[in-house]
């Protein structure tokens, strides 16, 4: 059975949960501790020398990175397909993957997400401010993107909706914390600033097996 | 016919050139000036709101982000097939070129190969030599892997050779600058210090359509 490597609220190994949740592939949970350094021991670095998740493994086959997990996984379960149906559906998820990855997470997840996460959000006040109205032009991007639109490309959920949706979550879960709630960033209520994107949210959360790929910590500590 | 936008010396325009000389695709070409500001007139930013090249037009379609280029290319002109022929080449492809962007990128190009080109070698001499004993491990990877092997995943050449092969070019050219000479980096005699990575670039340039790729600017100041 298919094995996967992961961690508790990392945005990359959630986006290939979502990936076998929507293909309803099972596989074995192999949930990795960062603090207790799971990730960095002989045996996983044996799968992955770089000590990252997420990680699968499939009989003798061993993929890393994300987004190879997500190729690996649509040619091996194809239905339903998550990289485009289409040679044009597909260059359009690659690109709104990519293109995500290239000048959203920069600045969505680097300069501000995780400023947060690590009790920043005091200290780097002035520098998550700076990178605000950047991350607040990449959402409105996707935003306006989505507006009469019930997904990121064509008419089914892809891996350009499971790419980029657990960084949004990430960002909310930040933004909520008491620390970062006086930064007043423009982003939120999340709802009303961006609207097509909150319901795109909703629509992500209702997708079959999203639950069981909620990280589990935060269920813990809300 | 399909339309490219590219620019001369660009790494991730010359992959998908590449990847259409391989797959013996005819094209318009369509160089911009990056020093006249093409990139960034509003014809171009109709195409890619981001201003960058590669760009790919094709009757409707519009694909940039070089990756979103080549999996278009790889559905519509399906042979030969540069991201791999059954899921587990897949995945290794696309895992060899993403590792390479996320951790060969940021300290090749970005650290060294850069630096160089923006006349930097004297005055950051110190930060690029910081940088490379890790462009060194990067690319001991890369000939490790290939040593006794023709291409980097599978036995033919695959998107992996050709997303890999520009960034090697543009970093042998910036070591051959007069004053990236006295660098001392431990990265060259390339052939010596990387046989089977050496090896492996004369066998991507041997590749059919190799020739039309290289970049113009090279050739009139070799």
């Amino acid at each position: 059975m298919i094995e996967l490597y992961w961690g508790s609220g990392s945005p990359w190994a959630w986006r290939v949960m979502l990936a076998l949740a929507v293909k309803g592939v099972e596989y074995e949970s192999r949930l990795l501790s960062f603090s207790e350094g799971d990730h960095k021991a002989d045996g996983f670095l044996a799968l992955n020398p770089r000590g990252q998740v997420p990680c699968l493994r499939d009989g003798d086959v061993c993929v890393y990175e994300s987004l190879a997990i997500v190729a690996y996984l649509d040619r091996r379960f194809p239905e339903p397909p998550l990289l485009g149906r289409t040679p044009a559906e597909s260059g359009r998820v690659f690109q709104t993957i990519l293109e995500f990855e290239h000048h959203g997470v920069p600045v969505i997840n680097d300069r501000v997400t995780r400023r947060i996460f690590r009790g920043q959000a005091v200290d780097y006040a002035e520098e998550i401010r700076e990178a605000a109205p950047a991350a607040r032009a990449e959402l409105a991007r996707l935003d306006a993107r989505l507006d009469g639109r019930e997904w990121l490309v064509g008419d089914a959920v892809s891996a350009a909706d499971l790419g980029v949706y657990p960084h949004l979550q990430l960002l909310l879960r930040a933004l909520g914390k008491p620390d970062a709630r006086d930064l007043d960033l423009g982003l939120t209520p999340f709802d009303t600033v961006f609207p097509a994107l909150a319901a795109w949210c909703r629509r992500v959360e209702a997708l079959p097996g999203y639950d069981a790929t909620y990280p589990p910590h935060w269920r813990e500590a809300p």
